[in-house]
């Protein structure tokens, strides 16, 4: 008889660990079956943004897969609109409700694969007034659109939270037309950056006409007949039509709870390398719903992003078929892109590093993204964290407006390598006068960072 | 007394090596006095066919430092028009020849730097032709516009050599109006990358209207009345009213040769880590005139390039002012741009693996340069080189119509670390819809290699 793997959640980590799963055991070996409450499976939550905007014309694009290909091509039977309401570890069987049609089942498993992903954080005064979104499934999206697209017609917007989210939502509710105000809790949005490149970033969306409260906290909401009319702050109200949160996920742990999985500390489930929930044999977890190890402070973290979803996944399936695959961890990395400004990040930002007990330079040099007199140049500045005195990389960020974001990428793989700004001096970077200076802007910026680790 | 460095060439290694020695050293201990033959310092040569072109519109941005600022910002003495014609080591003192004025200067030295660059390739049938240009000095640009400008006005241009400088030079011609065929020996130009590869930017170049006829031996040139009116070809006659020469540079090592420097198996100066020519005191050389280390394949490489230039004259310069310095040697990163086109490589191409007797495994992976769905995706093919069984990244080659050409970055790190394809599948790479697909394009490369080696 087959053993049957069962996937609790059929966005990217689920399917990913499903299809990698399938490629090393047939049916005949291993029955797949993946539960998702939605009605979708495998979409990209990163693109919802750019669907709202308008800049991805239609939902659909979004979905990688659709459960008929899941079933024609892998053989693996998708249950949308199904809710996974407990895992029994005893029984080796979960119960799911069928929002759609009412009823339980429940499916024996033999492997459980747990990728149930994460939940925008909703605090209390967000409750229950219509015209108020998280923003994490295509779902949520399509109430949002919903929402937008009624009558009457929402003009004014608040964005509540500075994070990747809400800044890229507040430049799709611009580009939709609405006034934003974006209301942050800190000095300043984009704190995912050290404040000196934040900055940047917020010059940037305050000359795109977005609108920016900062050192504010939302206190409550107000409604009239249901709907959203403003939001209440410390600094007073802020009238608005829709409110969209940009506050964070939190991992969706509570059936793992109840089942006795392990939770981290940043409240993720834990997981070893190979995504195997340690100490309960045949199950595994990957994506938004677990934590995962940062190698460069050594520390678990917690950061729900589709590419780790994506990589652990494919690891859990590679194990789960019988292969082996081991997930290292992250470093970090993370490119978005705001009102044509780009921002990259690597590694550890100046308060991680402090955090985390290193001792370290800073340096941020300003150069261009071709050589200077290449018509298209644009500024582009890097800054630099190296721990002192090894000179070992730490951390990058990169704020640019044209070719930025994803040089980031050469930073990161010299800082997953363990190299030290002095080594990074010598690297052999691609040199042509369309795509850099002579020196590279990661070169400047390694060599001024040699240049303050020898002064200090 | 103070000392005195003499420099041989006023270009990007020499005039790198000279502001590093200043920083160190100010005037009252090293006096610096650099002899340069041409008319210009520290330009890039890299920018002449964008100058030519029309895209830069005029040379003096091609131009970093002029004379004048070296010696009233360094305290560097610049003799331009200044040819050396011997070095002798014997009495440590070169001997120039005013090229302007006329006579002969001998200048007395504790330390030399070698930077006497690269001149074009230029066989026997392309000398004494009016209309054959050179494209590797500002003076060589200069001469070539007169050409392109004067009249008879040419409008038929052959370019004599696909490699980077040629195909570069073909855009440019084309760009200017003139038609444009490409000549080239081998079975296609741009072989800086396989013939897989290279077939993409032949195909490219083609739809632009550039002309290029490969498997062709040009055998000499004819002319009237002293201008060129065709070239001679093992398939006959093509008709040109102007010459390109892009058949590759050749060291300067003339000088070096008659003083005794030690030159190395690809016919540049041999150096040593520190940039020290090995077994001469007090003299040093770096730029397009020394040979150095390819790191994957550890033999002696001559990779002319502004960028090694740049990096081996500061090393060299840390070093004669007495700090401390090694360059590590290269391992072949270029990027360029074909007709819109992005080229990256980095490592050894296959041919290079098979002389360096190494086993491997190719892959080619078609990708996205951003999520499918994001409006501006365009088609990007990686191809990567790994040695077989060890799984070692050799080489790596990127094409692709946007945002491709600097992703080599990322892979020139992860080669310059000795990293796996098995370790890359993992790398924490910069994600969001308008950067990359949620599997980053190197990513869906590194796991296709994975595979190609466990399939082998």
């Amino acid at each position: 008889m087959a053993e049957r793997l069962v996937v609790v959640g059929g966005d990217a980590a689920g399917m990913a660990a499903a299809s990698q799963a399938r490629r090393r055991r047939d049916a005949a070996e291993l029955e797949i079956v993946a539960f998702e409450r939605g009605h979708f499976t495998s979409y990209s939550a990163c693109g919802i943004p750019y669907w709202i905007s308008g800049v991805v014309p239609d939902r659909d694009q979004l979905v990688a897969r659709d459960p008929v290909t899941f079933r024609e091509r892998y053989d693996i039977h998708v249950r949308l609109r199904h809710e996974v309401t407990a895992i029994d570890l005893g029984r080796r069987e979960v119960v799911a409700r069928d929002l759609a049609g009412g009823g339980e089942v429940r499916e024996r498993f033999d492997a459980l694969m747990y990728a149930t992903g994460a939940t925008p954080v909703r605090p209390g005064w967000a409750c229950g007034v219509a015209g108020v979104f998280g923003v994490q499934t295509l779902d949520d999206g399509t109430a949002l659109l919903d929402w937008l697209d009624g009558e009457p017609r929402p003009r004014r917007a608040v964005v509540v939270g500075g994070g990747y989210i809400g800044v890229e939502m507040a430049e799709a509710l611009l580009q939709r037309g609405l006034s934003v105000e974006l209301v942050e809790q800190a000095d300043q949005p984009m704190s995912t950056v050290d404040p000196d490149m934040a900055e940047l970033v917020s010059a940037a969306m305050r000359r795109t006409g977005i609108v920016i409260r900062t050192g504010l906290t939302v206190t409550d909401l107000r409604e009239r007949d249901g709907r959203i009319v403003a939001v209440d702050t410390s600094a007073g109200p802020i009238p608005a039509d829709v409110v969209v949160l940009g506050l964070g996920v939190r991992p969706n742990t509570a059936l793992a709870e109840a089942a006795g999985l392990p939770i981290g500390p940043t409240g993720g489930v834990r997981t070893d390398r190979r995504m195997r929930v340690p100490g309960v044999p045949g199950v595994w977890a990957a994506g938004d719903c677990v934590e995962t190890l940062h190698r460069v402070s050594g520390m678990p973290v917690y950061i729900p992003l589709g590419t780790h979803a994506n990589k652990q996944g494919r690891v859990a399936g590679i194990n789960i078929g019988g292969g082996y695959a081991t997930f290292p961890g992250v470093i970090g990395t993370a490119v978005t892109k705001v009102c044509d400004l780009e921002v990259g990040r690597t590694g550890l930002r100046e308060r991680d590093a402090l955090a985390a007990g290193f001792e370290f330079v800073s340096v941020i040099a300003e150069s261009t993204s071709r050589a200077g007199y290449y018509p298209g140049a644009r500024p582009m500045t890097v800054k630099l964290i190296a721990e002192r005195p090894s000179g070992r990389l730490l951390g990058a960020q990169i704020v640019g407006w044209s070719e930025a974001a994803k040089r980031i990428d050469a930073l990161a793989v010299a800082l997953w390598n363990g190299m030290t700004v002095d080594e990074m001096t010598a690297l052999d970077l691609g040199y042509a006068p369309p795509y850099a200076p002579v020196w590279d802007p990661v070169l400047i910026a390694a060599r001024k960072a040699v240049d303050a680790l020898t002064d200090g």
